[in-house]
């Protein structure tokens, strides 16, 4: 099997799209995860363009991954300086990155028009900027800015840009087509060009989408000779987006008879996992129709369908969604889902059986919920609970009872922020507790005022910390209209210092979905501590 | 020039998207609009399989298309019935549709287990149902459902089924990818080896985007020698969709050296609204990242190719965005330069030098905005507003003052949705307005005690409608803890009949920053029809 190299520009190229913008500890969780999926190169940034880009680095040069190595983005010299005194080149050395990706100009308008200088100097500015990068130690891939457009108007200038780098050193060429209009059959021909004109030289792809073809773009380049795709997860990236590694990925891996090895099919089964978690992180819509991954990728409506595909899933399905990590959904008619419960109850240490009552009636509620807009795909702690208390096992009583709860927000003027405060009347073992709190904003108020309630009765809540708070508008889903009176989703990430857990609420208010979302998380850690309290007893 | 016969099943395939469901009315609109692009066939539904579908037909019988075919789809005759007395083939018949689409099977495995009849009956119910139609004076198009996969599995078999179509008298043979698990170079293989079998047939494609490779599969079967092309307008389809006919068809017009015709490429300006207005019509999020028709299509954000854009934007777009219909957008981003200023002014009619202060000034107040978390690259309508207030053109004024606004939240039970009121206090032209309402959550009521507020002095807002609301919490960039205390920042989407404009607010406290977003939105739609009415004037 031919290895075919995955370099992920999704902290790069990807934030490029106009809805993202990602901080640093967005950037170090998303590399986290890639690594775990086994990509081969992580490529996090340009250092020096941006602070958080460094800060991105600075915080790698600490981190130990398993398995891929970090690329640092720039571009080749400036004309004004040598390549020795390039500060561009000087940040991607200093970066400590374990390669240099830079990009040249490939196409000759492009040297003439928009850096401004000689093709002969061009050239020179390649060879020199890689030659350093090498003699340096570094790691290079040469990113041919433009190839293909430029390939087409002047072959011989941009076969020698190449040339240019790989005789200076560069590991890899990686042929772009930065402007997204070149087609499949054009790629073929033009990889397989270069490939004879370089045999030595490990050519890559670098396509963008903007004919929906970057996906096969990219195989095109792989079956007429390229190695190395460059990529992002889910597509993200400016304008159209770049190649899409979660569709690239499994084709390579599934479709050509053994022909490819990429990541190694067993790591496939986090490819839906991890892009559900960029588009988390990243705080953006899921695209329910994207290939191998999205929600709807496997999803089987129409009558004739969702009965033969209940006999025999194969007639209507190119893969095992589970390969992949996804699954099948049969709507209207949904058979699937006990299994689901069971194995859920086993991951939280109980073991139940597919024909309990108990297991069909929490799928149920899990199905309206869900429906509702509940993720509990990202909030398990809130799963838990409601599997705990529907299961009615020890140590899942309410701790604390609502009684009421009020929050004003008042702006006195234009230009002066409003003030929050809330009041909470809670019960807790007969007695009540009224409380009063500021804060800032309308659900930190809240949440001050309710933990000043409790504290007293379970003084362990003051080691736990909201560490996160995610909001998602869902219009799409809302019943009633849209705008300021769609459905809101809220995900809080708690922690204490033994562990992490995410709570889920929804509702059309988003006070009311905070609310649901901070009381399950409160009440989880109550609960996480008491079992931790009765099983250092139990010993 | 080969003309490219379109076929259009969004009334259909496109259907069965599982977040798509149309009324008639929605569909007869939809029609109308696909005629005016100029699409060849339309296939507006299965007559008989539900009374939508059956009204469609109706319907159409008594509208004058200027350009379209309608289809009716449905499949070869049942194995209980003979071609002649078949309910569904009779239906197909008495829908007035101009042309009839049947599927049948191709695949030996799928007459075997999904009609469980045996394979030479298939291929005289194929034959049969073909010849009936055909007899009947109908047009026919056989669709040949998993023809890939048949071909793949039992060559002479799919070759028999289609060749039965054919020598029966169907005037086009689609070859279906119906599970879409095919990949191009395989489709240009079966395509070409379909030709030289069946070289007077015309040769059809149906592609679904499982792989993401519908478009590059469509296009691959073009250049194998098929002449039809069925597709969806955005790609909406079962599963992940089937192939997209807002990529090919431009793709088709101008990627191929005036090789293919579809439309012929003056229609194609109307590509952008077509999609749009599908989309709408099926309230379903706009994927922004769409090729040519998209919104971020031809967005550039890079600071880099922003500043090279102005220069030539023929070096950094694949083609001009306006012959699709679809326009530039230079984003601004804390990257941003100058030269993004200019040109975006350059778009609201200020024609600014680079070099004169008020730019310089401009672009330090929405770094300075920028680095607090308001995402101009997104929100356009708020960037205007400031340029507009910098540069002190006439039409900025203010058209309201806020004196106060209290939100209240109130929740008196933990089984019971907190009711949501608020009063604001505004002043417009020295009158004092105060007024109160309730909402569904706090943002709501404030839109709503505003809009009440404003009504009397500015009647046009009722045309005007938020249309989307996007929070995202920035934790890490908090100045103060995360968690509840988060600093969040509110996008807030708003139409009427001409336009749609985006809006942004930030603040640590989610009812300031929707304040923020929401005022800005008010005050650009006032701002926007004063604009209008004087240019009105003017003429």
């Amino acid at each position: 099997m031919k290895k075919i190299q995955i370099y992920d520009t999704s902290l790069r190229d990807g934030t490029q799209s106009e809805d993202i913008s990602l901080t640093n500890d967005d950037k170090l969780k998303i590399a986290h995860k890639l690594d775990e999926l086994g990509i081969d190169f992580i490529e996090g940034g340009w250092p020096g363009s941006n602070p958080v880009d460094m800060a991105f680095f600075d915080d790698m040069k600490r981190t130990t991954l398993k398995h891929a190595k970090i690329a640092a983005f720039g571009s080749t010299h400036h004309p004004g300086f040598t390549a020795e005194n390039d500060p561009n080149l000087r940040n991607l050395l200093s970066s400590g990155a374990d390669v240099c990706t830079i990009f040249g100009k490939t196409w000759d308008i492009h040297a003439t028009e928009a850096l401004r200088i000689p093709l002969e100097q061009n050239l020179k500015i390649i060879h020199d900027s890689v030659a350093f990068l090498r003699s340096m130690g570094s790691d290079v891939v040469f990113d041919a800015e433009h190839f293909f457009d430029g390939f087409k108007t002047n072959r011989e200038y941009a076969l020698a840009a190449i040339t240019a780098a790989h005789e200076a050193g560069a590991q890899t060429l990686t042929l772009c087509d930065t402007n997204g209009g070149t087609l499949p059959h054009e790629v073929t021909q033009i990889v397989q060009a270069v490939a004879k004109a370089l045999p030595e030289a490990r050519i890559g792809i670098h396509a963008h989408n903007d004919c929906e073809l970057a996906v096969a773009n990219s195989l095109a380049a792989v079956r007429a000779g390229a190695t190395h795709i460059q990529g992002t997860i889910n597509g993200i990236g400016e304008r159209c987006g770049n190649a899409n590694l979660c569709s690239i990925i499994p084709t390579l891996e599934l479709k050509f008879d053994n022909e490819y090895t990429t990541l190694g099919r067993d790591k496939l089964a986090l490819l839906t996992s991890t892009s559900a978690f960029v588009t988390d992180v990243a705080n953006i819509m899921p695209f329910d129709r994207q290939p191998f991954v999205g929600r709807s990728a496997f999803a089987h409506k129409g009558g004739v369908h969702a009965s033969a595909v209940n006999r025999n899933s194969a007639l209507y399905e190119h893969i095992d969604p589970e390969i992949v990590g996804n699954r099948q959904r049969v709507l209207l008619t949904e058979l699937a889902g006990r299994a689901n419960i069971v194995n859920m109850a086993k991951k939280f240490g109980f073991h139940l059986d597919k024909d309990e009552p108990v297991v069909k009636g929490l799928l149920n509620e899990l199905k309206k919920r869900s429906s509702m807009g509940y993720d509990y795909a990202a909030a398990e702690a809130s799963v838990e609970l409601l599997l705990l208390k529907k299961l009615g096992r020890r140590g899942v009583r309410e701790f604390f009872t609502l009684k009421q709860f009020r929050v004003l927000e008042l702006k006195e003027a234009q230009d002066k922020d409003p003030i929050s405060e809330a009041s909470v009347i809670v019960e807790v073992e007969g007695i009540t507790e009224h409380t009063a709190a500021t804060g800032r904003g309308p659900v930190n108020s809240l949440d001050n005022a309710l933990r000043k309630a409790l504290c007293n009765f379970y003084p362990r809540l003051s080691e736990m910390k909201l560490l996160d708070f995610k909001v998602r508008v869902m219009t799409a889903e809302s019943p009633e209209g849209g705008g300021t009176a769609s459905f809101v989703r809220v995900l809080v990430e708690s922690g204490d210092h033994l562990s992490r857990w995410v709570t889920v609420g929804v509702s059309y208010n988003i006070i009311e979905a905070s609310w649901q979302a901070v009381a399950d998380s409160i009440t989880y850690k109550l609960y996480k501590d008491e079992h931790e309290q009765r099983a250092q007893l139990e010993k």
